[in-house]
Parts: C-alpha cells; sequence; structure tokens
C-alpha cells in the first residue's frame, strides 16, 4: 500500500463527464489498496470567467479580493469530485486549503507556502476515505484567503506529498509524460520513461511546459518523486526522480518561443539590479557591462512590465527563439550542433549555458526547422553521440 | 453615527453594474457616518448554476459537499463588491463566514446559526473598513462549511446585525418595502411605513415573500429592528418594530398559491405525526381526528416529499389558494369577509384563524379575484372597518 497524491489540471475536470473520468483514475488507485489525497484546479475556464469579471471592475483589481474570488474555483472542483466519488460509494471529502491547513505568506496573487498540516488528512486517510483538496490556494497568518498563482496546484500537490511523505506525487495533464521535446512540434519526440531532476530542472526552465519550474523546484528541494501521466490514456508516465541512470547523453530539446530582443540605454549592471528587483528573468547579451546600450532577451509575456521599468529608455529590435539542449557535458557538443545548424543555413546569434544545458538564440522564423533538425540529429538519430536505445517512441 | 447591517439579494448583485450600484447605496451610507456591515447573496442564477453541476452528478447530491458548492457562490459576490469599493476609495474587505466566525450546527444544507463571532468584524469596523460579508453560510463545530438553506442571507443579516447590536438591519429587495398585499397582483397594494413584529411573522408565514419567515422569527426573537428596502429606488421602505402603533385594523392581505388538497386514508392523528417528523407543515381539514380518511391541505412545492410518505395511501384531489387576513381582532370580521366573497359567487371551503389572521380556503381559479376583493373593501377603502388614513399608496 502506497500514499499517493494525485493532482488534475483544470482541463481533466473542465467537466461533469471529466470529473467521472478523474474519479475513475482515482477509484481505480484506491481498488489498488493506496491511500489516496486527489489535488485539483477549478474547472477549465473557470479562473478566467473570474478573472474577467474582476477586470470589469478594476484592471488591478485589490490582490486580496482577487484571492477570495479566485479561491472559489478550486472549491467548486473538489465539492463535485468529492460528490462523484461517493456517489460510486468511495468515501470521499473535499477539504479547501483553509480547512487542510496550507499557511503561505501573504503575497496575494502569488503566495509561498511555508507549512502543510497533515493532521486533517491523515485523520481522514486514516479512516478510508479519500481526500480531494483544493490546489492553487492558501491561507495567511491572519486567515486571508491566499493563492498561488496561476498553475500552482502543482506546487500544492508538490507540498501535500512532502507533508505526508508520500510515495509519489503524479500529475495528471493533457499529455502522457515528459517528452524529449514538444510532440506538438516535432513528431518524432519520444517519451522518457525516467529524467533526473536536475534535466527536469532544466527542460522546465528552458520552455518545457509539461511541468511549472516552481513545483520541479519544490519537489526537487524536497525530494518528493513525482510522475507525469495523462489524464486520458493509461501508462506509465514519465518518473521524475533522483536515482535515475540515463544511457543517452541528450535528454531533450526545449524552446522558448516568442521571445524579444530589446537594446536599452544603460549599462547591463544597471538593466541587471532592475531586472532582480522586479523579479524580471532575461538573458543578457551584453559583452562589456559598463558599455552605455544594453542588449537584452526577455519573454514577450514580460515586455508590459519590462516597458515600465525602463519606459524610453528601451527600444525592441526584434523576435528571436532560444533553443536549448539539455544533456550530459552538453557544451562538448556546441561544435557539432553549430555545425548542423549552419549546414542548414540557420543562424545562431549567440550561445549561453552550463554542463547540463545549451542555449542557442535563433531566429524567430527558424525556430521549426532548428527544433526538428537538433532534434533528429542529436536525440532520435544520436548519430553524434552512439544510439539512444531505450527512447524508442512509445 | 449608528452601525447598519446591510443585505443585497441576488438579483441586486446580479452584474458588475448591479453591484455597482449596491456600491453606491453602500457608500451613501459611509458618507453619513454610519458603520456599515454588507451581507451579500450569491449573484442571482450562480446558485442554481451549481446547483445544476451538482444534479448533474446525483438527484441528492452529498449533503456536506453541496455546501462546500454552494458556499463557493457568495464567496465571489463579496470579493466583487469589495473591489467595487476599494477602487472607489473606500476600504472594503469581504469576508466568508468561516472568517467572521458564524457558528451553525452541522445539519447540511439547513443549518442553523448558533453564534455569530463579533471580534474580526468589530476590529475591521473600528479602522474603518466596510465589511463585506457571505450571506447564506456559515461553519460548524468541526471546520466543515455548511449552509442555512434557500434565503438564508437574510438570516445571516439578522444574526449579524444582532451579534454586533446594530441600530438596524435592512434588507434590500426588488420591492421598496412590505406592502398591504401584493403589488404584482393588486395595484392598489399599499406601501407600509412601518409594520408591528406581530404581524410581519403572520404575514410571512401566510405567503407574504418580501421577507422570509425565519429571518422574522430570528429578528423578533432577538429584538433587531429590521427594515425593507428597494435596491434600486431611493426611499424609507417599511420598517418592522416592536414599538409600532398602528391605528389600521387590518394590516394586509396574503396569499398563498399552488396550495394541493390531499386526500389521505388515515386518521389526522397518525398523519400529524407523520407531517411533524418529516417537517412537513400543511392544513388538517379534518373534523373527527379519528375519521379513516383526512384531508389536508399542503404547499405543491411539498408534494414530492408528501408522497414519499404516504405514497400509495395519499389521493390528490386538486388545487387551491388560501386566502389570509392580517390584523388586530380580525376574527371579528368574519361574517362580512363571508358575506363580500358570497356576493362576488366566490366559495369559502373553510377557514381558520387566531387573534391576529384569518385564512379562507377557496378554489385556485377565484384566487385573483378574491384578494383584489378583500383588499379593495377590506384594506383600501376600509369602508367596513372606518378609515385607514395612513395607508395611502406610496
Amino acid at each position: 500500500m502506497a500514499l499517493l497524491v494525485q493532482k488534475f489540471g483544470g482541463t481533466s475536470v473542465g467537466s461533469i463527464e471529466r470529473i467521472e473520468a478523474v474519479a475513475e483514475r482515482v477509484i481505480k488507485a484506491r481498488q489498488c489498496g493506496h491511500q489516496v489525497v486527489v489535488v485539483l484546479s477549478a474547472m477549465a475556464g473557470e479562473t478566467n470567467r473570474l478573472l474577467g469579471l474582476a477586470k470589469q471592475i478594476d484592471t488591478i483589481p485589490t490582490p486580496r479580493e482577487l484571492d477570495v474570488l479566485l479561491a472559489a474555483g478550486e472549491q467548486v472542483s473538489i465539492a463535485l469530485l468529492a460528490m462523484v466519488l461517493n456517489k460510486r460509494g468511495y468515501s470521499a471529502i473535499s477539504l479547501t486549503a483553509d480547512q487542510v491547513v496550507i499557511h503561505t505568506d501573504n503575497n496575494f496573487n502569488n503566495a509561498t507556502i511555508h507549512e502543510v498540516e497533515t493532521q486533517n488528512m491523515t485523520t481522514l486517510l486514516g479512516q478510508g476515505d479519500i481526500v480531494v483538496v483544493a490546489g492553487f490556494q492558501g491561507r495567511d497568518i491572519d486567515g486571508n484567503i491566499t493563492t498561488l498563482g496561476r498553475g500552482g496546484s502543482d506546487t500544492t500537490a508538490v507540498a501535500i506529498a512532502s507533508a505526508l511523505n508520500a510515495d509519489e506525487c503524479q500529475i495528471f495533464t493533457d499529455v502522457d509524460g515528459v517528452y524529449s521535446t514538444d510532440p506538438r512540434i516535432v513528431p518524432s519526440a519520444a517519451r522518457l520513461d525516467v529524467i533526473h531532476f536536475d534535466y527536469m530542472t532544466c527542460m522546465a526552465r528552458l520552455g518545457a511546459k509539461v511541468l511549472q519550474l516552481q513545483s520541479v523546484e519544490y519537489a526537487c528541494q524536497h525530494r518528493v518523486p513525482l510522475r507525469v501521466l495523462s489524464s486520458f490514456e493509461e501508462g506509465q508516465g514519465t518518473l521524475v526522480n533522483f536515482d535515475v541512470m540515463s544511457n543517452q547523453n541528450i535528454i531533450g530539446v526545449a524552446l522558448q518561443r516568442q521571445q524579444v530582443l530589446v537594446n536599452i540605454t544603460l549599462p547591463a549592471t544597471v538593466i541587471n539590479e532592475q531586472l532582480d528587483l522586479y523579479g524580471l528573468t532575461a538573458w543578457d547579451l551584453s559583452t562589456d557591462s559598463s558599455d552605455e546600450i544594453s542588449q537584452i532577451v526577455i519573454s514577450n509575456d514580460d515586455l508590459a512590465r519590462l516597458r515600465l521599468v525602463f519606459d524610453s529608455k528601451m527600444r525592441h529590435i526584434g523576435m528571436v527563439s532560444i533553443l536549448s539542449l539539455i544533456g550530459k557535458d552538453i557544451q562538448q557538443h556546441l561544435e557539432s550542433i553549430q555545425m548542423v545548424l549552419q549546414e542548414a543555413g540557420i543562424t545562431v546569434h549567440t550561445y549561453q549555458g552550463d554542463k547540463k544545458c545549451l542555449s542557442l538564440l535563433i531566429n524567430e522564423d527558424d525556430h521549426l526547422a532548428a527544433v526538428d533538425l537538433i532534434h533528429e540529429k542529436f536525440v532520435v538519430d544520436g548519430q553524434c553521440l552512439g544510439n539512444l536505445p531505450h527512447l524508442a517512441v512509445s
């Protein structure tokens, strides 16, 4: 008998029919004799609907009240799943974050979990109940409702798994595991059976959408084994863990699209200070940190915030993509990677990286060709690196 | 400076535009120097939408989980109103029942308030905040979310007003006060400036929809002055209180439509025991309590539950209406009332009542003519009872 935490996202609970399917997955685990804590997001579309109401009132609604509003979304989905489970004869109890209790700081809209109390969950699990917890939310020391920011349900699941010392935290999503690259772009992308936390952290940081960086880091830090599974299909998914041996050198290829090249008429040292202050992440392209004009690459999603900081000092130059290879001693392959791209007429403007990852700045227009080519040559064929036997397409 | 509790129902908060209008009313009271606690229902339609989701799962969803689900509705409306007030520069804080704390029993879906803690509200009011509380909900001793049943927001408002020793509990609704009869049926219905709790209780019990019986009884018991006001128009509304002098004899006419006449092949004593057991209210028409067949009148809304109790022993005879007159020593007018109805060809099957009310059983088809006639003759004209000067139509 294991203790499992199973997290299902908004799409997985987007309708009563979908919630019935989630119940099937939960019941299957229960029938195997496992204790189960389920963590849910709000039904797909609900968070946006609530946010839409708030935006009718104010472009920046009161942060405290926004959290009260948004937390209602998960309250609906947990109640509905508990009803379905009860209807099918499996005793289930829903708990809001306040009922768990999940303690956070009071950084409304983007709170950080400090502690998860286990007593209520342990009592319920002990009496055979399935516990259904609202993801994404918490309470601060004054009893205010907080939320963890978008995608925070993954973090809730990991934090609960850590607190309960669960055997596995299973993240159910719309793909059946972690792939060597985005399977929607590259059809030959292969599902990984296992991946080491170090590489998964790189993948998430460098553009893989399947797991949120914050929750991977939290799981890594608290040594919680993660498994990515499909909500809709059977399968073993991908296990993210520490004691994982991999016989391939290059694990995967990640892509960050919609990146913006920006010139700022300030020295790089000043820019980096400001970026840190506002929690913005950018790739600094400056060669000399005392130059009067600096160049950075930043996600298009952060452009509006960047404008608030640098205003007229910044000039938007163009769109680029960042292609990253993740694997062991990846830097040693730099030359052959550059050669392959050059032969295909794809310009690499610059690169950066460390032992586990190598990021290349390319033109936005080249992203499809580049990811396809690099994945084919360095992951599937492995022709520069020897065969990669267990990476066969699942 | 007074302390006011203002309650707004679902229609009053049915859209962002409506919530903005509610904010206007609240701000007006605040500008007069009053401290204000606002109690809100869920946005119109929201409770039904949530109930619809639950009914897709089960005809009788898990009561505990139904309360978790439905309580999300008020959480949305309180957050939105607090945002609007903050946007307009009035500091406002929303509180769920759990944050207040509103203690109830654990009778899910129909819980009773035991106690309202005042400390959180008093602190916030003391620092100048407008406090916006979720109506309809509570928490039991184990921290479970409960709800008070439909219309429970009125009860929340009254309970908070009582706990805070508020000067007035103001119920904002879609009519501008308590009328001498339903103004949607009888255009000459007149708004009452004041009404004594005793008569208001009769009105609510006998069909007046403007105030819920439970909340009137609660307010009466805890001696909380109630005022019924329009959400949409200015006006003084109707004050329900104790030290109220009325110089008219007949205060109003109430109507209960959609009543069902039922024969049950059991003695009345047995039937009444069963009705008590299931919390059903009926008008027992039996003349001899040992008769093998009894006849009762029950609301059509309760018919399904009645069938569950008496099954094949009951037979549905027909639809009737109950017309009730409320006022001082009302029984003394029985003869003239019967005469007026008889002259108009309206049959009175039977009647019952006490010092403050008189109820007549009439055919369903006669209800419009009867209420119009009785209201005209005994309330507006007051011709059988002397003039009723301050009942002029507002």
